[in-house]
């Protein structure tokens, strides 16, 4: 039987230790290439380069593993794959991360590492972003990793039925804490910021975005709800932001005429 | 009567003509403050800055109106303009846009202007982003000024029922060829892309993106068919992505065990 096809990306870049651990993983169900951008992009959302060109390169990374580093965001990798590196090649399932710090509930907007999954599911490759939630370089991404394997094969055996798309997040937890996994909806939250406010060393006023995150829903179904009680979440997502709710009620705005 | 305060942004930059030509029509509403990308920050998404700090001037660009220009993303506009500029005032309602260039069906996604509307949007604050199909720098925004009046005066009286988020689409017609408006659903789209492969003047290979837009969704209650026959699209929209539809089906993977 031909091996799986699986394309390896993340936003941490290419030397990223949560990378290197999903690509362990991923090498057991198939042949395996990675694209990576080749500096962190973090919080790089959706985000793609139109006003710049764009470079890859090959790079020996992994062990036995065919890896390149590539200039641009998130998304601009997975691009870059199908267009350049695969030349649209069927590719059977697209793995982003494992992101270094959570991408449960709105999260998954901001995220470099989910951006690049939906570009991919955007394209009808079933596609996972994994993310930990612990944002230290050295994180253990270890304790979730017999978890991601069964999930990958899974995954490739089964599909996702009516999407394309997984966010999956990990406790901070040994695993012996993880209690298993629980498909949620995305939770309600959001971000209570603040910017820190300074002076640089030429006498110039700058502002750096701080924060913490806030979990507003009630829910007892969300992704938060159940990464605080030990769960790996799992929410199946899409790309269409319609609110569905709001069509009837806005009728009204067809009244307005020249 | 105090007047409503209104926060207008865009992805094209502080001195896009669609900007002046949406802070001309808000102006009429209420007090406009002005907080705007001091470059082009076209097909940004959702991406927020984390790794460096932002700037914000003050700048004189728009008559009797309080405009900033800063240098960051447009998602990063909105949340300087929350945090630090109008110090947490209720904002009653953001305007981003116009954008130059669609952002019909999936362009959402892509588009900083859609997603710095979002940002406010999540923040609890009434949003419209506005978008004119033709990309050209000098195109003429000024057919869909009325419709874009009214749509305003509408929604700072109605709010937006069920939602927080319109995402606009003018076709380039001549005003008098502008049948009226339509609420639709997100067509279901893609980019057919290529890149353009080819040499810098110091011998290293580059590509380029670029391609052609997709329409994959033969409904007739789309943005895209509103916009193929001469009407103003209005998409609400909103930020949970859970494929709801998928969450019954995936039940199966919480009986991965350890």
């Amino acid at each position: 039987m031909k091996k799986k096809l699986i394309l390896v990306t993340n936003d941490d870049g290419i030397f990223a230790p949560g990378l290197k651990a999903l690509v362990s993983v991923a090498k057991k169900h198939g042949k395996v290439i990675v694209i990576a951008p080749n500096s962190p992009q973090s919080g790089m959302g959706h985000a793609i380069t139109i006003n710049k060109p764009l470079r890859i390169h090959k790079v020996d990374v992994f062990k036995d593993v065919e890896a390149y580093e590539c200039s641009g965001t998130p998304v601009d990798c997975v691009k870059l794959a199908k267009n350049v590196v695969l030349k649209n090649q069927k590719i059977d399932l697209c793995l982003s991360g494992i992101n270094h710090g959570s991408n449960a509930s709105i999260n998954i907007l901001y995220s470099g590492t989910m951006s690049a999954a939906m570009e991919a599911a955007i394209e009808g490759t079933p596609s996972i972003g994994f993310s930990l939630s612990d944002f230290s370089f050295n994180a253990d991404f270890s304790a979730g990793s017999s978890f991601i394997s069964s999930i990958i094969k899974n995954i490739l055996k089964h599909g996702i039925p009516n999407s394309n798309l997984l966010n999956v997040n990990i406790p901070k937890l040994p695993k012996s804490k993880i209690k298993g996994i629980k498909i949620c909806r995305q939770a309600e939250g959001s971000w209570v910021e603040e910017f820190k406010e300074a002076i640089d060393p030429r006498n110039e006023k700058y502002y750096w975005l701080t924060g913490k995150f806030a979990n507003n829903d009630p829910g007892k179904d969300t992704d938060l709800y159940a990464l605080d009680r030990g769960y790996i979440s799992i929410v199946p997502s899409g790309h269409d932001l319609t609110a569905y709710k709001s069509i009837e009620a806005l009728h009204f705005l067809e009244n307005i005429k020249k």
